[in-house]
């Protein structure tokens, strides 16, 4: 579109690039209707986003239900940047025994927030959607 | 909680400077059920936070619905920092003429992405949370 000519989309190998390469995120969960957003830290693990939780947290909403997934990059000084969200349904890994979840939690990950982060939880039936802006 | 003793909370005072300060964030709604995220320019105004959006984008679901916003910065050296998050309503100012929102509406505020973005969203009944990850 012309009106938005600063915009292009990050086609999907790309996406999974910048998600290999950064380490830092935020997760939105919808808990009783509302949303919420918490930044942490993930690993990718093939096309699977992966991150850890503790119990009673605000995150306790997202295993099984729908998640986004968002990583961005912003340069002030040219008013430019990317984003890339992954969108998909929370999943409890924590426990289980089938081979792609224990690929996923044998991933070294330690959140930086200290505390028991017992929860793995990875983000089933990713789409993936990244767009850059350029000046 | 001793189990979280690297965490501590960022008092709501020292949240406003925050995003004062700042121009980036996430904004997180909820679509047909599901979460949204998207990156946008914002501008606090008092205790509230705006950003304007396109017609017929994601946000649309933004208006008049629970919303959460979210800035954060992170210090991968030292595997620290803070996050603040808004948890409001959704408010359309669009044309509003109380002097609420032409005060909010006449701040400049240009959006990186290019194209028509003709209206503006305010987060309205904020709630403000912060946390500070410290090493």
């Amino acid at each position: 579109m012309a009106e938005d000519s600063n915009m292009e989309e990050i086609p999907e190998a790309q996406c999974l690039e910048l998600l290999a390469s950064h380490f830092v995120g935020r997760v939105a969960v919808v808990a009783e209707g509302r949303p919420l957003i918490l930044p942490v830290n993930y690993i990718l693990e093939g096309r699977t986003v992966a991150f850890r939780t503790g119990t009673g947290t605000k995150l306790d909403a997202a295993p099984m239900g729908p998640v986004a997934f968002e990583i961005d990059e912003v340069d002030p000084m040219y008013h430019s940047g990317w984003s890339v969200v992954v969108q998909g349904v929370g999943r409890e890994l924590t426990g289980a025994l089938d081979a792609w979840s224990t690929t996923v939690t044998a991933r070294h990950l330690e959140p930086w927030a200290a505390g028991a982060k017992e929860h793995w939880v990875a983000i089933a039936e990713p789409v993936f959607s990244g767009r850059r802006i350029t000046r």
